[in-house]
This record gives structure tokens, C-alpha cells and sequence, in this order.
């Protein structure tokens, strides 16, 4: 497998054609940003960690046949996934109160939600990402109503897994994004990443936080608090969990 | 009837209580505010055009049978309704989009909308009375499942009802925001006021803005806007439409 023509430049990612039509090379980036991209750093490392903890998770949705777009980690850096046209939604679970939820509904961060919440945002960065609902998604024709159905389904079925996961590697799955494409096959499958970028995850005893909220806030090491993560994600697979 | 203490001082009304339990005594005041009470002023006269354009308004609702809390006006500046627990939910009803639909989606103002749109807010000042979705509503337990659906269907059914009385009198109803409460009988009545202080209202021909948004943008005289909605809809009483 040989990587061919950049297709697309995001924030922390490049997607790179291969030979085969029907799947796409992503090289991940020592790139950091928050806030819309307004902040932004290098560093070091951050590729092969993001890469390493989406790898894992992914494989661990595959086991529990949740649809995504991973097929192989290619290097330290780099996996291989499905070609998906992505849908323009970003969809979030929430398990505790944290960031813009918190801010919207005057909630005291760290507050566990009586009940699990979804959320649609609109993935255009010009706009900032708003909020919308379900009527929003039909007057832009975002997606079918049964594939958003199907999407918020699958949101609270990975919600589950990684909640019990994490829990596993003495992580607090507090919320997380996922994005979800249609595959060449016609397939709805989660696609993206899941990783400290996407996820906020904080120390099951502590509450410490492991995430891009490190970044986001500047209090502390975002190199330390990926590592953890992937390590303990590593240990809970080398048991057999 | 006597109006006794003061129960309530909102942005653009005071609330008293009367002899009888179930009701309230409204009344209107001379008093323009937009963005959240930033922009604030006083008007000679719109105490009088809103408490008559709502008690004409809501007299239209009662005649489609849809229930709301007015009962009759007591004067140029005052109204008696039925006394409500207000639901602390704004829901706001769209046929074009404008305000901050426009915003939030990158739509331009004035394009209609292929599908009509409802949408929820939180009534809550400090917040800025946030957009939320159906899991918020849930997890702040602000009304039950039952009466949301029932408050969607109600502000559809007031949105035919509108849009077919404003377009008697040359008007194009552009969205509007209702709100509800529970009255003494435990029923869901349409609350508060409708009004252009509630309803963006554009001229069928021109698309000139007879609304807040006169005093929103700064670009007129909102006594005249209001006057000509007065006006208008007297006339299509007089006609007896």
C-alpha cells in the first residue's frame, strides 16, 4: 500500500488516496488547536499518540460491531480507513456537565447529567459550529431522518462501550464527538477519530483532567496527559480486556 | 375588579393580582427593550398598541379553539388573564428565515423556508435564554414529554392560524415566539403576548419590517410600524374576517 495524492488538509489530519478506490491514508499531525483553530501549537508526539488511542478504540467498536471506518493502523502515525463522504454533522454524547453544555444550560462543571444528552452540531467552521436541531437538520438536508435516528443510536451504543472501557483503565468518560460517513457500500460507519481531541476524559479517582482541555485551558502537560491515556489503554488491552 | 399587588414586573409588563385567584390583571408598559434588556427605551403609546394588538390576536386564537390564557381587555393599556405557572421554555415558530436562524445557519434574511422550523429556548435572562434541544429540556425537567409535544403542535397549529390572518391584512408573518403556562385547571394555555415585540411581521409587498426589529436595527419609527399593524388588523376585524 503506497500513499498517493493529498486529498484533504484538516486541522490534525491528512487523508491521502491509495491505490485502492475505495479507502484513504490518514497521517495524523504534531498538531494541536482548539477554539475553532484560533489557538494552535506543535507538539511533538501528538500524532503517534491520537493515532495509537483512535487505533485502539476503533478496534475495540469493531469488536463490539459498532460500523466504522478503520480497517489497520499503517505506522506510528499513520492508519488506513474506508473512504466515506462524511455527513456534516458532529454528534455528541454528554455523561457530565462540562465546556459549552455547562456555559448553555448554567450547569457546575463535574455535575453527573441525570440522563445522557445528545447533541447535533453543524460541522462548518465559518458559522463556528452551532448547536441546531432536528428540524435545523431537515431544512438543510443534512441526512435522512432514518440515518439520523440510526446515527444517535449508534452515539449512545458507542457511549456505552467507551463508557465501560474507560472505566476499565480508571478513566471517566465525561462526553465525547463522533462524525459518522457513508462508506462505499452505502453504509452508515462512525468515522473520524476518537481520541483526547474528541473525547473528555478525566481520572476516575481524581478527576484530573486528560484531555484537550489541558490545552484549551493551559494547565498543564497535554504530552503527559495523552500518554496517560494511551497507557492505560495499552495495559487494559496486554490484560486481555 | 380591582387590581391589588404587584406580582410580576417584566421587561414590558407588570402583573397584579385581582380578588378572583384564577386570574391576573396585565398591564402593558411604554417600554422598548431588545438584545436581552441591552438596548432599552421608553415609547409613548406602546403600551397601548401591544395590549390591543395581543388582545386582538389572542381573541383569534380563542376563536380556532386554541387555548390560551386571555380573557378580555379592561383598558387602552391593561388586560385580565388567566393566572398561569409559566413554562420556562420560549418556542419559537419559523416560516422565513431571519434573526438568528439566519445567523446560525449562513441562511440569508427573507429566504423561505422549504420546511417550517420549531425551535426551543430556555427562558433564562442570565443565560441569554440559550437554544436548546428535547435531551436539555429532559434532563432540566422543565416540562413533561407529553406537554412539549402538545406546546409543538399547539405553536404549528397558531402558526397556520397566523400566517392565514396576516396575510388578510398584507402582512407575512416571518416567525414568532409563544410562550406557555399550566393554568388553574392544570391545562396548557398559550401565555404571555403576541405581538410585533413577539412576531417578526413584514409587509406582503414591500418586505418592509413592521416589527421589533425597527428598533432592533434602528432603521424607523416603531410607533408608526406598530400603528400600521394596529390598523390593519382592526381592519380585517371590521370587515369581519
Amino acid at each position: 500500500m503506497e500513499k498517493h495524492a493529498l486529498l484533504y488538509e484538516g486541522k490534525a489530519k491528512q487523508l491521502y488516496t491509495v491505490d485502492h478506490p475505495n479507502m484513504l491514508w490518514v497521517q495524523y499531525k504534531d498538531v494541536l488547536t482548539a477554539f475553532n483553530g484560533e489557538k494552535q501549537e506543535q507538539l511533538l508526539g501528538k500524532a503517534q499518540l491520537n493515532n495509537d488511542i483512535s487505533s485502539l478504540l476503533f478496534q475495540q467498536l469493531s469488536m463490539e460491531n459498532i460500523p466504522n471506518h478503520f480497517i489497520r493502523r499503517l505506522s506510528e502515525t499513520e492508519q488506513l480507513v474506508q473512504k466515506t463522504t462524511i455527513i456534516p454533522l458532529e454528534v455528541v454524547v454528554r455523561n457530565v456537565a462540562a465546556g459549552s453544555l455547562a456555559k448553555r444550560l448554567g450547569l457546575d462543571e463535574g455535575e453527573p447529567l441525570k440522563q445522557t444528552i445528545v447533541e447535533t452540531y453543524y460541522k462548518d467552521d465559518a458559522l463556528g459550529d452551532p448547536l441546531i436541531n432536528d428540524d435545523h437538520i431537515r431544512l438543510l438536508e443534512l441526512v435522512s431522518e432514518e440515518r439520523l435516528l440510526t446515527m444517535k443510536r449508534l452515539a449512545l451504543d458507542v457511549n456505552h462501550l467507551l463508557i465501560k472501557h474507560f472505566n476499565i483503565c480508571n478513566l471517566k468518560l465525561v462526553d465525547f464527538k463522533l462524525e459518522f460517513g457513508i462508506n462505499p457500500e452505502g453504509m452508515l460507519v462512525v468515522s473520524d477519530e476518537i481520541s483526547p481531541d474528541t473525547c473528555r476524559l478525566w481520572d476516575l479517582d481524581t478527576n484530573e483532567k486528560l484531555d484537550k482541555d489541558v490545552f484549551r485551558e493551559g494547565t498543564g502537560s497535554i504530552g503527559e496527559a495523552y500518554q496517560t491515556i494511551l497507557s492505560r489503554l495499552k495495559g487494559a488491552v496486554e490484560k486481555g480486556i
